[in-house]
């Protein structure tokens, strides 16, 4: 029924794959499915202008998508001089998303930024970017504490993200390009490691939904989450 | 309890001004609170170029804060050379709100553009904007139909929008500015006259929460979203 | 014969409300007529980088027209990305127009910023700012002075700002949008509570003009200013 | 009494050279003293969009001052990526100043942009950049005359420009840079070869200024006009 | 000597692995040591406007590199809201040096746009991009003629792009970062697969080179472009 | 054979007039045949950023082109908000030409900022800005020296800049625009007093060229360069 043939709560093939550039502090690429991210953190020394000397650091994200990650070209946004509304939608959740699970006096005054650079788009990338955010962030993080510069842990769970929505009138997990057009409702998930909600985001794109709907989506990214986090824990154990 | 002195579960003082200004088609001055937002409609003949000769029209937001609508003066927007990541967030939301309940076929081809204009800031922007934009929207068709314009009514129910979120560990309706700075959790919900859902947001600004905060949260909004219709009703048959 | 029914030397008619935005050191609201301009003042700490260390201050304005307040819908300037040349113009006229009758050693080391945004456009808008931005700025450095920052009043005089034409061959006072869309000749004066000129400014828009006119404007011009001194000085005292 | 030696109603030393580029359709370099200004004339085929098919043309201008026309080098506006708010004031000024000499409807449907660049300032460039435009439109009008392109002239009189002001108590015509920089007050007049006004744009840079100021102002500006036609003439004929 | 250990002559490890991205009709991911650069090609069915009603069409490249593709992040452009001097100059030439091997007018009336993205950068990008440009452009071709939308081949022989440079006194080919980092000369050659030049650049970056040493680069040049075409033909093949 | 009726080894007829500019503390105009650009060199107290504390100075450039400089008005960069690519290439190629020649230990913390405006262009701007720019270098260090502020000569040597390319199948040197509009072949050659290369840049706008293509061009470039840098020292003691 779904055009992929996969069943109504089952993720699309999803791997990550570490230490995947040789500059960062922390790196993977996430594939799910067809929608491929890569992302960095880079740690900075200084934290952002408004935390000096407040003993908290930051954690921000910024998004991207080559001009040819989707189906036509798009237009490459530093050519156009201005990252658009979705970008910037998109880069202010992941990095909203990420700070939830960071205790910030334990990372101290620094700023690690993670950059998700979407390759190839199949629908889901502000999921996977999340996803695999948290993967880089958590490497990066690892090095700072290996090299004696942070002393307890500043993250305290971990986070993933899943899109759900209606497709032909059911509610389906981890929507891809061809059910995300065509979706009647919309959401995008932030769930932690032990199931606690970070950011529930869930639009109408045509007809109005229930609150029905809504705890139907909730439940299978509920399921999702669990199974992206052993796919984060996999990765990281690697 | 509230800063405010408000129960729980109870609004501001909400109301909303009609025909504010000379030249819109339809406009109206919401006042939640300490929360001002002038909403005016302007009807374009032509609809954005994407949906020339399909017969159907489109409705777009714009929104925008007075340098001083804040506490302290913030940049004006168009000095800066750009809107921020928050003001084009806002904006998309308002127009993805307000389409959900127009009928594009029967709105034909041409566009209302509804200007969003924060003139006092006190919390729940955002809200107050739909809240007004649909009434501004509604005054805007009216005029259509009574021009001849439009045969059947392309307005599909009301809209409105409210804030709730987790303060001082208990879940309140329509957040201002004081409780709004400190909230753990921050939702905004867009409903339907008939309570449908259009629209959840909601976000853990520190500790995540759970599916019972957003259930919880989620009941306190339908309260708020009918009243809010109610006063809309009230200021549309005057 | 004036499209308004208004005499010659006949001001539309003016009255400017106080205190009409919370958060603002100063603020009001000017309606010449259909033209509405809310005007704020806002104080700020440091005067800009060029005076510091001088022991003086800094008046300066900026203008904004909401994109409806015109007949038809102008585009927001912070959407395209940049002030207007006419934006620009405007309000650095208004800061000279008010910078003229103030005492920037008495201000001390500040700046007070004025934002005039124009919610409703009928003619004169410019004029309307600085005859509102003065009584805005009054105001901010009236609560200076109640605090005890300042101890000698920096306002050397009153301010106003009023336009006059040719109108069909015959000068008159206090443009409207009717009569300046098609003026002949069109001139902006700023004059101080004493009658002192600030800034006279006379156009052609279309074949040039005498002396003779310019002294028959400024005669009208000379008249409206008293008036308006009249409205500000009635707005402060209340 | 005045730095340079002048007597109160002396201009500058003043030569307009006409030719001085190969492309332009007009152009002429004028030296108003240390102010030199290098003034074309390009003629395009078309009107302005919003002129399409009236039967009339445009007259617009374009102002820039080299980054080290002035005493310390000032940003090159191209590098900064935007016009700063003088620029702009100064190029609308010198547009409505040529087009109130020029019968659009003679002209027909096409565009002649001047384009006015500082090559060396010592005050008084706007002014200057009307003077010489004016003689660059004159030159590049000629042309489409012997083209046969345009058969009445669609120009009507002379335009030129001045500055005048209050120096150490006196009014004096033309100021350079060392008057302007301390004057307290500073006028720019806008004057037809008949005598007529364009323009009459006068400021008080420090105390206000009276009627009886500006009347003897506008007497300099004048005689000084009536000289700077000769000129013209003079560059015309050669 | 050479940091890495290479030979003076000695081109890094070089691979061109095809197919790397979904959507677009010509893809490859470049691998030159640390040098990464995914290339994909988009054919657009019409060619840029000055080519319109023309016959011929057009090849044009853009250029960008992932924030931390690099030592320390730098900033994204889209965000600063600029390309470079650097990327433009560098996109400038990846077009010259691709469009010198096509014939313009067999390619018909349509663009392809090369874009070149480096995941990360040690050392000659600009190269790997011209050399891994040359084969998506031909992937898309290919596809191009595949489909029988081109009858005769547009390409005219390979183009492959290197660099050398005088590192510790010696000419040395395919400069790394390291070596690029302190070499006193620095060049970058784009040349044909039958030899012949397409485009040379040598700049000093200490002391002024003789003819002998340019003579010197373009002998290893020669040899590297050989070595670098074979690579392109092997991954066209497989 | 040249359109211009020139030699093949000829260059254009070259004046360098210097002192043209009141406040620069170096000045040329350079005219190359048709082409003729304003050269001034300003001297800032401070060196860029980066180089604060390392005892190092700067020398960098800007370039840009008068609007009627070109056969058809081309638009003002300053109006359009940002910079071509090919104006950032051609000023970085300055900025490195002229570097290329000075010690800048011996220079000092300081920045030489070469402006290169071209009134009037007709081929070979940025090679003439080159070889103008060092004599308005020269004279602002001439001018550091005689105020004692250096004490040892940064100026290693001349240095000077001209186009050859491939007309009609003839190598010819120092093309005009004429010339250079239709060359198959094209190159841009920066060579010091003593006959060392600075920077070697040759395209093929057509076909392909070869090695001993490449060597005709450099033997006339080295002629071109021996009588340039004779018109440079001749302006330099006159």
């Amino acid at each position: 029924m779904r055009p992929s043939g996969r069943a109504l709560d089952e993720l699309r093939h999803v791997t990550i794959e570490t230490g995947v550039t040789r500059h960062a502090e922390g790196s993977c690429l996430i594939r799910m499915g067809g929608t491929h991210v890569l992302c960095t953190a880079s740690v900075e020394d200084k934290p952002p202008q408004f935390l000096r000397n407040t003993g908290m650091g930051w954690v921000t994200a910024e998004y991207g998508m080559l001009p040819r990650a989707t189906h036509t070209r798009s237009k490459r946004e530093a050519a156009t001089g201005k990252q658009s509304g979705r970008t910037q939608e998109i880069q202010r959740l992941i990095g909203r998303a990420l700070r939830a699970v960071v205790d910030r006096h334990a990372l101290g005054e620094r700023q690690i930024v993670i950059d998700c650079d979407v390759i190839q788009a199949d629908g889901g990338t502000r999921c996977a970017s999340i996803t695999g955010g948290f993967v880089a962030l958590r490497l990066a993080i690892n090095k700072l504490r290996e090299k004696g510069l942070i002393t307890s842990d500043p993250i305290l769970d971990h986070v993933a993200a899943v899109s759900c929505g209606i497709y032909a009138g059911q509610p389906v997990l981890d929507l891809d390009y061809d059910e995300d057009s065509v979706a009647g409702t919309d959401g995008n998930f932030v769930i932690t490691g032990r199931g606690k909600l970070v950011e529930v985001q869930a639009s109408a794109e045509g007809a109005p939904f229930t609150t029905a709907d809504l705890t139907a989506l909730m439940a299978l990214a509920d399921r999702g989450i669990e199974a992206l986090v052993l796919v984060q824990r996999k990765a990281l154990t690697e």
